[in-house]
Order: C-alpha cells, then sequence, then structure tokens
C-alpha cells in the first residue's frame, strides 16, 4: 500500500492507495464512531456499493444507507438536504461518520454535509473516479453550487482519511479516465518538471491503467497537491496556482453549458491556452507549449478550444470567483514545473483567445 | 471601551463593549474588504439600520443591504439563500465583508452565510439583544434550523470582531432583557460564585438597564464564555457546561411549541430544574437551589416549568443532540460556581420531572 499523509492546520489526515482498498474500508472508521452514514449514487453503489457496505459492516457499528441522485446537476441545497434528512431520520449523533462513496460530487456534497451537521462530523472520502482521486479528494475543499455560480457555497473541510482503491477505475469510461490524467500532468506542469517528463515518457501505460503506472501517478499527484495545500490550506497564496488552465476551463463549461465537456477535458484544453499565454507573457518556450499541447492530446483531451467568440471568453472570465475586486488575474507557467499567479495585459489574453477563433487544421 | 479579546484555535478576536459603538463600525472592517453587506431585519434595521449605514459608509467602501425576514421561523435554509442570492447577485468577492445586525438569528444565519460564501468569508458581529450579545455572538457557533431539528445545520465559525452598543439595549422588550440575564447568570452558577453573588446584588440595576452594571455583566459574561470557548472550541469536553440548564429548556421549548417561551425564558427555568436535579445527585444544597429560583425569578425569568407530564418530558429529552450513543447527560452543579457533565439515574431525572407536575402555591 502507498500511503500519502497530509498536513494541514485543519488537521493531518492519510491517503491510502492501493488495490482492494475498498474491501478494508471499516479499518479507517474511528473507534468511537457511533453510527456510518455512507452516502453514494445509484451507479456507484451498483458497482461498489455491496463491498463498500460489507467492509463498513465488520466495524460492528450501525450502518445508514444515503443515496442521492447521480449528476453535477444535482450538486445543489435539495440534495444536500437528502442527506440531512437521512442523519436525521436515523437520529445519527455528532460522533457518527460519513463515508462519502462516489467521484467529485458526490465527495463534495458529502464533504460539506459533514462540515456543517451539527456543526460537523468526521468523514471518510473514497473515490471512484480518477479525477476525485487526483483531485478533489485532497485539500478539504467542499460545496454545492448556486444558480449563480458553481462551488458558491461550501467549506474548507478536512477528511479523516481517504482511501483509494485503484481497481475501481477499471469501469471508468475513457472519457473520464483522460479528464482525471489532466489534472495529473498539471501537477507536473506547476510544480515537477521531472513528474511531467515521467508522464510523457509514461502516456501509454497511464491511458491503460496500467496498476504500477497508475499508482504511482495518483500517488505522486496526492503529494504535490498535499505539498501546496499545507502551505496555504485556505487559498489565499501559493494554492492559486492549483488553478493552472481553470480560469480558461471554466469559461469553456460555462460557455458550452456544463456538461458538454467534463471539467477535466476543459481544465487540459485550458492547460494549452494558458501555456500559449504563458509564452506571451511569462517567457515559456514555443517548444514548452508544444510539449503541453502534445501530451494533452496523447492522454486524450480535446486541445482545440471552442469558438465561444473573444468577447464571450471574456465575458466568462470576468465572472470568476477568483477576481478580486475586479483585477483578472492568471496562473502562468514560465517554464514547465514553475508557476506564478499574476496580473496580464488584456491584450495578451485577447491574443490566446483570438487564436481560439482561428481555423485550424 | 470595554474590550475582551476570545482567543480560539480557529482565530482571535475582540469584543468591544461601550455606548455607541454603532457609529464606530466602520473602524473593525479589515482595510484590505473589498465590499460590506450588511445583513439586518426589517425590525432591527428601521431602528439602527441607518445608524450601522452611515458608520460602514465612512469606510469608502461599496456597501450592500440585505435584509431578512424576521424571527426564528425563518432561521431555515430558504432565508439562508437569501443572503447568498444578495452576495452573488452584487457579485461580492471572497474579500468581501459580511455584517451581522441583529439578534441571535440573524447572527447565526449571518455566521453560517458568511462560513459557506466561496468557503469562508469574513464577519463582524453586530449582536442587538442582551441574550446574543453575551451568548450567540461569543463561542463561533452559527446555523440554522432543519425541520427534523434546531440548530443541526451549521458550522464553528469565529468573527472578526463583535461590536456591543449597550444603547441598543433601550429599546428591547422586557422579556428578552429578563432571557439573556437568565444567560448571564448561568455563567455565574457554572464558574463563577462571585459573580453570582454580583448578580444578586445588583439585580435591580441590572433590570432597569443601569449603564454601568449591564456594561460589566456583559463583560464578565464574555470573559467567562470565551474561557471556556478557548479551553475547547469544539465542545468536545468542558464547553458543554455552558448548556447547563438548556436540556430542560429545550424540552421547554419544543413541548410548549418554539416561541412561546423565549429561549432565555425556557433556559432560566431549566436552571432551576437542573439545580434541584444537582440537589438530589450531585450535593448541591437546598439553600442554593434556592438562590438559584430566586435570582432566575428577580430577574423576570418564569421558575415554574410547564407541565408537560413526565414522560412526555423525557420523550422530549431524548432527541437532544447532545445525546450520544444513547446515554442521558447532565450539566450539574456540585456547588454554585462550579459544573460537571454526567450521566444521571432516571430515578433522579424522574423526580424533578414529576416536580414539575405537582400544584405549586
Amino acid at each position: 500500500m502507498n500511503t500519502v499523509q497530509v498536513e494541514t492546520p485543519g488537521g493531518s489526515y492519510p491517503i491510502h492507495i492501493a488495490s482492494g482498498r475498498l474491501d478494508l474500508l471499516g479499518q479507517s472508521i474511528p473507534d468511537d464512531a457511533t453510527a456510518i452514514a455512507l452516502v453514494s449514487n445509484p451507479t456507484v453503489y451498483a458497482l461498489y456499493g455491496q463491498r463498500a457496505s460489507q467492509a463498513l459492516a465488520k466495524t460492528g457499528k450501525r450502518l445508514v444507507h444515503i443515496e442521492l441522485p447521480d449528476g453535477e446537476a444535482y450538486k445543489n441545497w435539495e440534495t444536500l438536504n437528502l442527506i440531512f434528512d437521512g442523519l436525521l431520520q436515523n437520529r445519527l449523533d455528532r460522533k457518527a461518520v460519513l463515508v462519502a462513496l462516489g467521484g467529485g460530487v458526490i465527495g463534495d456534497m458529502g464533504g460539506y454535509a459533514a462540515s456543517s451537521y451539527m456543526r460537523g462530523i468526521r468523514f471518510l472520502q473514497v473515490p471512484t473516479t480518477l479525477l476525485a482521486q487526483v483531485d478533489s479528494s485532497v485539500g478539504g475543499k467542499t460545496g454545492i453550487n448556486h444558480p449563480l455560480g458553481k462551488n458558491m457555497i461550501g467549506a474548507f473541510y478536512q477528511p479523516v482519511a481517504v482511501e483509494i482503491d485503484t481497481d475501481v477505475l477499471a469501469t471508468l469510461p475513457g472519457r473520464e479516465v483522460a479528464a482525471g490524467l489532466a489534472e495529473v500532468i498539471k501537477y507536473g506542469l506547476i510544480i515537477d518538471a521531472k513528474f511531467f517528463a515521467w508522464c510523457e515518457e509514461h502516456v501509454d501505460a497511464l491511458r491503460a491503467l496500467d496498476s504500477q503506472a497508475i499508482t504511482y501517478a495518483i500517488q505522486r499527484s496526492c503529494e504535490l497537491k498535499a505539498y501546496v495545500v499545507s502551505q496555504d490550506e485556505r487559498e489565499s497564496g501559493l494554492r492559486a496556482i492549483l488553478n493552472f488552465g481553470h480560469t480558461f476551463g471554466h469559461a469553456i463549461e460555462s460557455g458550452l453549458g456544463y456538461g458538454e465537456w467534463l471539467h477535466g477535458e476543459a481544465v487540459g484544453c485550458g492547460m494549452v491556452q494558458a501555456a500559449e499565454l504563458s509564452a506571451i507573457t511569462s517567457g515559456l518556450s514555443a517548444e514548452s507549449v508544444q510539449r503541453v499541447r502534445a501530451l494533452t492530446a496523447a492522454i486524450g483531451c480535446p486541445v482545440r478550444p471552442p469558438d465561444l467568440g473573444t468577447d464571450r471568453w471574456l465575458e466568462l472570465m470576468q465572472v470568476d470567483k477568483k477576481t478580486e475586486g475586479g483585477r483578472l488575474r492568471f496562473v502562468l507557467i514560465p517554464e514547465i514545473g514553475q508557476a506564478v499567479f499574476e496580473s496580464v495585459p488584456a491584450e495578451a489574453l485577447r491574443r490566446v483567445l483570438d487564436n481560439a477563433a482561428l481555423p485550424q487544421e
């Protein structure tokens, strides 16, 4: 088993990464837990619910199931309230533990419900998508969407542990594997040039979900993200670099309508655009831009941005919640493995966005 | 000006207590705030909204008003969402500051909204009832009610400062003054026998809202609560003693229907019952029980519990969220100024509850 220990001011917890972890979930339930609530959706539950339930039942504690509808469209208050209803109807007290079994939506909602139920109960995160394993299960970000913006309501809240069973990726659709790998290579781009090069070398093994390659990629991603988060739990500084590619990516998701592209696909394409912007403003070499584009394409992500029109792009980017007092700042990479967070001239941004409208071969 | 500095693991902040603080609110807004959202209700706003707005406008920052319906019945998700709507429609970013101007409901909802908006913005608490000044503005408890239980959804979240203007108590109904004083004497009962005796000596001045007496009572209450909270921010141990009288009090509120008695009135009466229970199980002298009853009556609180019937009392007390794994524990006072948190024999509890059904002179 590979373990990454995450240290934050808000708490310290282990991420366990191995084949077969699902059957050992009970080991991560604290002894003094009074009951367990297993939160999942029908898709994930049909695949892994029984194994998870059996593993949790081994603790001998009372187990309650709470099923949420599947999909980002349900990441809202009404669905969150289904968790609260289930916890209260079953009279779970503040020493109960919530287990979030699923992708990013289940993890975000389960974590936020845990943070808010009786002002905070413990939770165990069991991410079942590659994206959730390398991204949303690390760093304590939880929350729901609001009609006026994604992830606008939430909390920073750390789990007691994260359990990553690499076997579950076998049932993941190919597009979701690509979306997860986009986040993996992002860590290389912003902080670890060697890891980026390793991804280039192992791209075929990663796409094929080779056990050794994918376990290392998840571990290294978690280590790198954990390092960044440990420096800056509340996103006041360094943590912003994790948003590399996200300002473009959010505009793609919002401009096309959420769900058209997967989040990771939009971020993958956004990283290529952010690399192009970095070439203009921060000295990233043309060869490096090409490496970013090539690897993003090789993992199976789209690298050509949708033609939203430059004005629409700009409009979409202004409403991003990273806008502070009106300035538009970007995460840029002067070179691969190094990131900065800086204001950019509108002219440079326009050049990148105008590119998106050009016919490409 | 009197200042109490509150130190907690989650943050440190000052409570300023003085006549006229409302006109100086701008001083507590951090320099880097990008905007201010003033959250209040029509009742409080009609009395103090203009003065608060003028004081905040002096910062030169953009000021947004968010008005919520008045009353505990509105302490729910729908009303909380009015805050999120207002923040998002006005595009407040994560460096905005929320100012909660009102009683406990406004403070609880404003604080919870601040804790959750973009995963946490800063907030300034301006409590306008005596109860909120001595209780809910200290300790970081925020939240909303759920149809299945009060305060079931929320967060521990600390303000950047609490501003207490003692002048605003002049417009407070007499019953609300009594309800606030119940919490004041509670601090004496659980932790400071000298302060309890001081309250006995100054009960007339307190009921008359004599400026010097009430300022000291608020300051001492905040100091005592701050001490308890600083030892135990997340209510795992010592903090439980703050619930003295509350298990009985919640049963009264719930049994009669919320709003029939004020929360502080129910707690006042509950403290008398908790003192009776302490006499049976923990050695509190009959003379001390009589002092508790006499001072509770002298501040204007009911001391005779409603006749709910013993079985109904027990039913109401079992669902309390302090029930852990089924045991029923109480805060008890072996003597005035000293509290413990212990399981009690059902028989002792029944004796106290049977008392409530007796005809009294």
